[in-house]
Order: structure tokens, then sequence, then C-alpha cells
């Protein structure tokens, strides 16, 4: 934890409190790693043991991306503008050969791109979790880690998805960084029996974590669904007794009105992850307006590198509002405060935080934006700056509970080159590996 | 024009040629403006007056936004989240109290933005069209610019409305910058009469230029046209006689299938702005596979930063691949390749330029993007990192012409901040006016 630390002359502060208050000049007075105020006036006698001149910047909380499988980085680019089925079955049988330096590689090297582009935390699932752990660690970030399980039926496989499950938590538990939590994650109705859905969901509650799944992403499964269970995939996990507020489903594109509803009642909520939706061609859209209507809890994801391909939260909220607006035919559809909600405020309650606004007891993520970039100008809106003009090359710190983890751009702890460096050098190796059929 | 510039071992080279070669190891040659060759070998009598490093670069050719109102930055975040018309009418009050020098400002401050993404070259339609001009030289780029004529069937304002264009016409011949080039700019269909629309044609052959106009962006003015003219918009336009192959669509998002087939046999090309659509909420999408199939040259655009909020060519890329892959529930629709084409090669053949490849004799218009940065990490495939993963901080220098206009992301002859400051007094001198109902 950083100590004192004070954001002083911040010219713009998007609070994201209940009132939406963007304020003008204030100066906000960090200790131990918690906002304590945000104020216009500073006492004299006052000691900080880092002062960081916020003049012409906007400060707001720094981003959450809830959906993200960061490994994926390993991948940026590969195979594009397949079919997702084609694209799916290319790209495992690349996965097949991973190792957990891979995936410490590829980890760290998404923490440096969503750090670097305003994020503070993110959801993630996939394989080899403890070394996803070490390079969260090392990146200094927050992060929710779920071991991805599939069974596909198969009970001694269910048996080793849930030690492996469990095990993670465990570790986490031990290591006792309060920025690494875990969460329970079965991959998808598609490739999880019954019973692993049931007992992940009791695994959840043991450990007192969330319960993540791949939700209704495409109108196949929904009807693969259906044809077997008669059932939609939501009215089906609710049978299965999973349905409660511990719930997040991802993606959740193709829900009907009656498992909307249904997720309200049960208290679940859902993340957006357009970008990914729209390159894949998933069809349809997140149905945003029902599940605000509803009252279900919203957050917004990149997905993997692989199927976006940048983790730019940034970039993600201008996707998210303006394929609402487009596909709803109407320009107030999804406004760019409703974007940002996504992103900070709501994720963050979504996702059990204490960060996501301004605002005094909140943790201290937050995000600098240099206002004064063209790319920012002129500042009629803030938020409409920051949601669809601020994607390019405007991040300037971010700190995490109160820590200064990128300072102008760059990465305070990390050697860069070094990130970088590694992580080709496991991306040649991975694609000889996926190629030759070899192991490490 | 910059003497003889040598690109030294550029790691990669997408040359944009007939092959689509990406070229491994190179250095590129510029002599006179121009590309002279792209060789592994350099002889070592030749002295050049630049050498510039292009390890671990990629160098493409720049990009050509192919439909924007540069001025409309003095707009961005104005008025966000609106329906369409309502958007419309707020921005008109303020139109109606712009001058000369707050397109100036607008213009200049929007070239550096355009710059600093990556884009040499823009086709702008807008007023005060002189002053305009005075900001593109200034900013070292190249344009075409038209003065947006539109007199609602009016025949004193069609009067003036041509005098100013061809006034316009003239001072950019007079001018003699081969960088900036007139356009004939009737604002659309619904905003000219039929004799306007005619006479801007006369005068786009008198001085060999082209012919832009708004072109069935919304259903509506498609509606009405059929309803005025029992005839759809592009065949209204040639009944009138104007479909030839000087004429330029920006939109096009709702024509029939006949009117993609009469379009393709006159030549027309037409222009596709997906974030703007989006936006403003269009609806439908630009026919992309049609106008491919049918021989229609595509090119894109970001439309004005009012209603973007960008003028980012590289992340329009993104939006146009992704909207076409979302909308056709193809995946395979629109590859990287294809929306790269839009914005260099096509775009180049559209607006009849020497640029938009990276071949001998053409025009020494190139983008330098660093490949190494984090974000264009690794690289299986470079067309789809610079499509989908480049838009946030990778532009490295931007030449035209052979000049670095751009150099490690900076303007090499503008003092940014005086741009800056001179662009955010002229808006709110603006916003006053708009405000007080006062002329300046």
């Amino acid at each position: 934890m950083g100590g004192n630390v004070l954001l002083e002359n911040c010219s713009w502060v998007v609070t994201q409190n209940r009132n939406r208050d963007v304020l003008r000049d204030k100066h906000i007075i960090i200790e131990d790693g918690k906002v304590k105020a945000i104020t216009g006036h500073i006492e004299r006698s006052k000691r900080f043991d880092r002062v960081i001149d916020c003049k012409g910047k906007v400060v707001l909380p720094a981003l959450i991306n809830g959906h993200t499988h960061a490994a994926m980085t390993l991948l940026r680019g590969y195979n594009d503008d397949t079919e997702l089925h084609d694209w799916l079955n290319s790209v495992w049988r690349v996965e097949a050969k991973l190792t957990g330096r891979d995936v410490e590689a590829g980890t760290l090297l998404a923490c440096l791109e969503m750090l670097k582009t305003g994020t503070c935390c993110f959801v993630d699932m996939y394989f080899f979790m403890e070394d996803a752990a070490k390079a969260v660690e090392k990146a200094g970030m927050k992060a929710l880690l779920g071991y991805g399980m599939l069974d596909f039926g198969n009970e001694e496989k269910r048996k080793e998805e849930l030690r492996e499950c469990k095990k993670l938590l465990e570790l986490l538990k031990k290591k006792g960084n309060k920025r690494l939590r875990g969460v329970v994650a079965p991959h998808a109705i598609y490739t999880c029996s019954a019973e692993l859905l049931q007992e992940s969901m009791e695994i959840a509650k043991s450990y007192d974590v969330l319960y993540t799944i791949h939700l209704s992403e495409t109108r196949k499964e929904v009807h693969e669904c259906f044809r077997t269970h008669r059932k939609y995939p939501v009215e089906y996990l609710d049978d299965l007794g999973v349905l409660n507020d511990r719930f997040v489903g991802f993606h959740a594109a193709w829900l009907t009105r009656n498992e909307i509803s249904l997720l309200a009642r049960k208290g679940g909520g859902v993340v957006h992850c357009p970008v990914s939706n729209m390159k894949l061609a998933t069809g349809g859209a997140f149905p945003f307006r029902e599940y605000i209507k509803a009252g279900v809890l919203t957050a917004l994801g990149t997905d993997g590198a692989c199927s976006n391909n940048s983790l730019n939260m940034l970039e993600e909220m201008k996707f998210a509002a303006l394929l609402q607006k487009w596909f709803r035919w109407n320009a107030r559809e999804m406004s760019a405060q409703q974007a940002l909600d996504m992103a900070t405020v709501n994720a963050s309650k979504l996702f059990r935080l204490n960060n996501g606004s301004v605002e005094p007891e909140k943790d201290a993520d937050l995000l600098v934006l240099n206002a004064g970039s063209c790319f920012m100008l002129p500042h009629h809106n803030m938020v409409s700056n920051i949601v669809y003009a601020s994607s390019y090359f405007t991040v300037e710190h971010v700190l995490i509970d109160g820590d200064v983890v990128i300072e102008q751009g760059k990465h305070t702890a990390l050697g860069e080159e070094g990130v970088m460096s590694i992580f080709l050098k496991r991306v040649e190796s991975l694609m000889e590996r996926a190629e030759t059929g070899d192991d490490e």
C-alpha cells in the first residue's frame, strides 16, 4: 500500500457516485489504499508520501474487465476471420500444448496491456491458474481467477476438474493477497455435466466465491439445450439449483424474456462482450434494455485477445454503446454514461469489489487520463469523451489501492521489454509444439 | 519534398500491392517524394538525406479517410446519445455561428488527430473551405476539399452556392499545392434541388474533379425520395445524369440491389462510415458483399468528430470488419485484409490518388507502426494486428511525399500545444455566440 497519496488539482473527477457527479478542480486524498476525501482545500500541515499533479487531467475509477482469458494473448491474430467452430478447433489444437510457463507469460503480457489501457481488475477463466496468479501478482493488478472446468460428462474428468478448482481456491486463500480472489468457473452448459454444474455451486458456497460460466453466447447452444432439456439455458440452470446471487453469466446474448426475469429474481448478473460477439459473428445483441428494466446487474468484458484482438476496455465501452444504438435503431440506447457504469460501478457491485467509484472509503483504484490530448478536445462532455474518444493514447496513470502501477503510461515495476521478450519466446515454442505435436 | 530518404531494416512491409505481399526485412528507398525501391540490399555508395531505422516496425501505406467534416472537432461530444434529427438541429444551431477562424482551428486539430493515428489524406465537406485549406497546408497533409452546397430549392441560394464552389476550386488551382485538391460537394438529394445536383456535375466535369454527396444514409431519406420521385436515390441521380465515374456516395447504407448494379455500371464509388452509422443509429449496414460482387469501389471514412467521436482510421477499420461479420452472422465477412484495402489501395483508386500501396513510383505516403508494442504482440498475422489490435498507441511515423510529418508520434512542424490552445479558445467563443445569438 502506497501510504498517503495526493492527486492534486484534478481538473475533472468523474466520480461515478450515486449522482454521477463530475466535479471540477478537486484534490483527492488517498490514505492506506483508500480514497479518504475529495476536497477543494488541503490543510497546510498535511504531509503526503506522494503528490501527483492532475492539472488538465480527468480522474475516474479504473476499469474492470468482466470477462477474459488473459493468457490467450499468446494467440492474438491466430486464425482470424474464420467461422466460430473452425476457429475454436484450431485454437484448441494449440491450447492442448499449453504449459504453465506459457500461461504465466501470456497473462503477464495481458496484464501489461490492460493496465496501460486503464484496467485495474479482470475476471479470468483459463488453465494453469496458479501460473496466471503469479503473473497478476507481478503486475500488481487485481483479478478474480477461475479454473475453467469441463468434463463432457466423464466422471473421472469431473473429479479431476473439481479437485483442480479447489486446489486453486486453497492456493489463493493461502497467498492471502487481497488483490487476488478465486471464482468457481464451469466452462458452459454444453461442456459440463449437470453434476459438475451442481457440485461447482457447492464449492462456490463453501468458499464464499462467485460462480462464473459462459452463457448463451450463440443460438446453437441455446437450441441444443432446448432440444435436450426442453428448457432454455437459464431455466435449465435454475432447475439444477445453481441460479442465485453468486451466478455470473458471460456473453448472455440470447436470453428469452422469461430467462431475464428468472435471472433478476434469483439475483444473478451478466457480462457483455460486444467486440468478441461481433468478431465471432454470434448474431443477436446483448439485450441491454431488458436487463436494465429487470434490474439485472450488467458488466463489460473484452473476452480473450484471440477473439477481440485487444484487451482495451476504453475501446470496449465504445463498441458496447454503439452496438446497442445501431441494433435498436435508436441513438439514445445505451448512453456513454451507461457504458461507463458497466465498466466501473456496476462491475464492482457484481464482482463484490470495493472500487468502481471515486468516493471516500472506496479502494483507490483510479485512472488518470490526459484530457488535454488532442483526441479528447474540446470538453463539452467528459463522459462522452471518455467513452467515445479516449481509446487512443490518453492513459497517464493507473493507481491500485493507492499504489501507482502505471505512471506516464509505463509500468512502474515491470521491465516491459523483458516481459515482451519472454512472451515472444513462449509463443515461438508453443507454436512449434503445436506444429510437431511434441510436448515441452 | 524530403529528398532521398531511407527506411532501413523494415521488419515488415505490408505492401498492399496486387498480391498483397507482406515482405520481411527490407529497406525502402524514397526519392523525390516517391517510393523508388523496396530492396534487401543497399549500395554502399548511396547517400541519403535522412535514414530512419525501422527495425521492429511495420511499414504500410498511410491511411485515407474517405469522408469527414474535419472542423466538426469543434463539436466533439456535443449533444451525444440523442436521436439523429434532434442532434442535427442542435448542431445546426451552433454551426450557424461558425466563422472561418473557427473552421481553420477545428480543421487543424482534426489534421493533428488524423496524422497521429496514421492518416495522410482525407476527403472533406464543410464550409469556409479556404480556411480549412490553410489548416491542411499548415499540417502538411493531403486533402480533397469540397464546399458543402445546399439550396433547399431556393434559386438565389443555388447561385450563391455554385459561385462559392467555383471560388474554392479556383483558389485551390491557384495555390498549386499538389497535396490539396478540390471536389464538388452537393450535400444530399434532400437538401439540394435537381438543378443544383446537375449544375454541380457540370462544374465537376469542367474542373475535372470528383463529385461527392451524402447518399442513402438513412431509410427516411430513401423513402422520401421514393415518395417524391417514384425512384430510389441512385435511380433518381442517374435520371439527372450525374451518375458516372466521378460520383462518390458517402454512407451508401440503404441501396437496393438495382441501385448497386446501376452504380457499378456507371463507375461510381462509395464510402462506408460504420462508427457514425452505429452512433447515429441509422440502421441497416453498408452492403459490402454486394458492392464487392458488383465491382463498386469502396472506401472507409470516419465522418465528423461530432458523430464518431474520433477521427481514427485504425479504429474505423476494426469497426467496419466487425460490423459486417456481426450483421451477416458470418465471421468470414469482411476480412482484416479487406478492411485495410478500403482504407488504403481502394480509397486511393477511388479518389484518383497515387498512393495507397508501398510500390515503386507511388507517392511515399507511409505509416510506420511499432510492431513491438505490447498491443501488437505476437506476430501471427500482421494484417490482423493492424486492423484488430493497433488502435492504441502504435503510430510512430507518418511520411507524406517522403516528408516526415509525424515522428515518434509528434508533429514535426506544428506546435501541438499552440494548436490545441487556439482550438479551445475558438470553441469557447463559438459556444458563447451560439448561446447569445451574437455574431463575432
